[in-house]
């Protein structure tokens, strides 16, 4: 890294403002800010607060030290002894333009300064400066400290080596720095924006849709390709086989149809089609398009998991799919008390073996044994009464000791039945034990043995089995008593070396 | 569900006939497919592999009956007795129409007729037919296994219950159906991808970009937000508290600005304002600013941790911030060998408790307790030289036993520290526990205990430790098995009732 930016000044704290800052401080860089509104603090406090918990999400490592957030009485104190200045005051050039003549008088003049600006051109902010080879656009997307994208958008009079220096930190502070090229107004991401912006603009005038289906037209479709491949490299692989010239010549007549006719659009010359190709040759040429489907798919799948898993959008219709699917699976599967026979090892689970399970030797990893064998417990808990209500009681079971054997490797996709055991139980405790099975042959992969407790949850000790635990496990306690003990229950690691 | 459609035809099996007859058969729907193309069973074949492949990753129920794939050899064999038929056949009209002839003369003429175009209006492929009542655009994305969304367009007719039906039965396989209130060309999606392409074109034709950037400047930023909210949700969040209205106010004016200029925009009357307004408001006024804030978060964070699993994109982006965070977090943590004092436990691993490892007791789930105590066995093994040379040199090391004690409730973002003691080893085997501690007291929430055993993966069976791990673990024997046996070791779980 060749870029040795220790402070930085913020000037302005809204919403992108203090997004800068918050990425910046997790990373743990000091910064100082001038902002004048007089809910600045509480304003940047709360993006903070925002970014701290979805840091805390969103990595596994341990927070590195904050850096510290100094507010300033000026503009010029906050930016007297700054490596890297962040400007994203509100989008007035005027109001920009004097800001920056007010950062020269007061800040080193090798400070780098990055405006957050989305729409105006580095050359005009440059513009009757004495030293403008050091400003340049920074224009980061909300929220900044989740959305990886930077463009920095340099002018002619730019110097090549403080963009450099500015694309390093960025990157160090995990942006993805886009160089642009050329200025223009609205840099590249904002024109695309204001292109849908205007597009939508005109469907809601019309009354052909309201901002929730166009919104839904989005992110329940090509917003989430767009997520993971862009345009072209999804149209790529749309094109199939044939690739992107193929693409070109279905999709390009297109831009002669009546939608298009009140619009200025270039010209699909051979030129213009060969540079198209070449180029994304050049980005996507290392791999096949088979090889981007399953990149793609994967993708996909991966982002309607994470939805899921919030129950929102796209992924709330997968988890409907998961329960239509887990009910036709389950059609004649005895789940009701009245229905099984407690004179027989209990079958209450199934599950399937997901591609992300498995570890560095490609089997199910041990800690999804684990997951699964918790859920065969969470079935028997569920069979005994454990409802949502007898939760909010203030009553629950833990699990206060596990032992399992892991018997045979299980690889990705590997269907597997539970079957669960009760092998005794007192006032207070239960102790479980599950085989898990796969194959045809219904071999045993692994087994567990479990102590459960009993709990009173706000008093956080043993309790009683309260109603209806309590009689629906002495309603099976015969019965399963009297089934044989696994050999595997009850024993202990041994003593080896 | 009103429906009662058993019986599918699909005409054409491009990559989109090919998509949808995916979706239908597993789902469990029988598909007649017509499509002349020489190659149509190799393609339509290779379209549900990767379906097949996506739903096995995609849903943890077991898969339902797949539906029964038929090819026909004629368009009047496949529709015959079919009660929905969906037509994708190339994005030509007088083909089009060409095929709802024939449709029509061979299909019941209650069946349904949905049509994948993506531009055409549903009047013009309803034309000169003896029932149009019931054909309509059912217009979706690509893979269409995969984006839940569907433009159902209906003219005016169209059988509004027939356009139910359509609705209810493609809900049911999983989509998200999107009744557009008005024919117009390239229907409401497609307009707003006509709208980036446009623009896109143009960056590419004036040097201002490649594809590459351009997908760079959707994939690292709006694209990530787009996947779960569109665009009007998205900009209701960045005006803040002062809500949609004011975001209009201040974005606005960009519509007067030069890159709009070529460019035929609707004027933003008060009345747009309002209606934009007050259909913000219908759609997202149920969640505050802060709570949509949360919302966004919180599904930005699962995409990005969904990238990050297969190290694409934005994601690969948040790996390498991690492993900084996790170097940073080790700085001054001895991970040497020659640093490492063998008479003490070791310290190899810390972990922080994720928000999502917590169960509905609040708690850490107990498989999360495994995992955090597998990286420690890993590093554990990392330390005795179990690398990637080692592994691809056709040996590991699996856990065959493992014994756990949950001593305390460990919350989200608890920081956790782990201390891990050789018990024993011989020849093949090796046993090792671990002490999980949180708190500035260091108090002990959990222990395990694990057997290991050293295999050969190429003849999946037991052999004695290779170099460097038989030596190194000889170097370490002695002193640690000086240290004193915990009490929880070699212990099984008591019988108990």
């Amino acid at each position: 890294m060749s870029h040795t930016i220790k402070k930085i000044a913020a000037i302005g704290g809204g919403v992108i403002g203090g997004g800068w800052i918050a990425r910046f401080i997790l990373n743990g860089y000091d910064v100082s800010i001038f902002d004048p509104h007089p809910q600045a603090k509480r304003i940047i406090g709360e993006v903070l607060d925002g970014a701290e918990r979805a840091y805390g999400k969103l990595f596994q490592a341990p927070p590195c030290k904050k850096g510290k957030l100094i507010f300033c009485d000026s503009l010029a104190e906050a930016v007297a002894d700054a490596d890297y200045i962040q400007e994203s005051v509100p989008e007035r050039l005027e109001l920009k333009t004097g800001i920056y003549a007010q950062i020269e008088a007061h800040a080193r003049p090798d400070a780098l300064i990055g405006s957050s600006t989305s729409g105006f051109k580095p050359s005009q902010l440059q513009e009757g400066l004495a030293h403008p080879e050091r400003v340049f656009v920074a224009h980061p997307f909300n929220p900044v400290y989740l959305l990886p994208l930077v463009e920095i958008v340099p002018s002619d009079v730019s110097d090549k080596a403080m963009i450099e220096n500015a694309r390093a930190f960025l990157e160090e502070v995990g942006m993805k720095a886009l160089v642009v090229r050329k200025e223009i107004d609205a840099h590249i991401a904002d024109r695309l924006l204001e292109a849908v912006w205007r597009e939508g603009l005109w469907l809601i005038n019309d009354g052909i849709a309201t901002t929730e289906e166009i919104d839904d037209a989005i992110r329940y479709g090509f917003g989430l390709r767009w997520a993971q491949m862009g345009l072209f490299e999804t149209y790529r692989v749309a094109g199939g086989e044939a690739g992107m010239r193929h693409f070109m010549a279905q999709f390009g007549p297109a831009l002669k149809w009546p939608w298009t006719k009140l619009m200025d659009v270039p010209e699909l010359t051979d030129e213009l089609i060969d540079t198209i190709a070449s180029q994304s040759d050049a980005q996507s040429g290392h791999m096949s398009v088979r090889e981007l489907e399953r990149a793609r798919d994967d993708n996909l799948v991966g982002i309607l998991l994470a939805l899921k898993g919030n129950d929102w959008g796209a992924g709330a219709l997968v988890a409907e799919m998961d329960k239509r699917f887990y009910e036709k699976a389950h059609d004649g599967v005895r789940t009701e008390e009245g229905a099984l026979d407690f004179a027989k090892p209990l079958d209450l689970h199934t599950a399937r073996v997901a591609p992300d399970w498995t570890d560095y030797n490609g089997h199910m990893t041990e800690h999804r044994y684990l997951q699964v064998f918790g859920d065969a417990t969470d079935a028997f808990l569920a069979l005994i009464g454990m409802d949502k209500a007898y939760l909010a009681g203030g009553h629950s079971v833990y699990t206060v000791e596990t032992y399992i054997r892991y018997l045979d490797d299980v690889p990705a996709g590997t269907d597997l039945r539970l079957r669960t055991q009760m092998l005794g139980c007192d006032e207070k405790r239960l102790r479980i034990c599950h085989e898990m099975l796969s194959g045809e042959d219904d071999h045993v992969v692994a087994t567990a043995e479990h102590m459960l407790l009993h709990v009173d949850t706000n008093a956080s000790r043993a309790c009683p089995f309260g109603s209806p635990l309590k009689e629906k496990l002495g309603a099976m306690k015969d019965a399963q008593m009297a089934l044989p003990v696994p050999d595997h229950a009850g024993k202990g690691i041994r003593v080896i070396g």
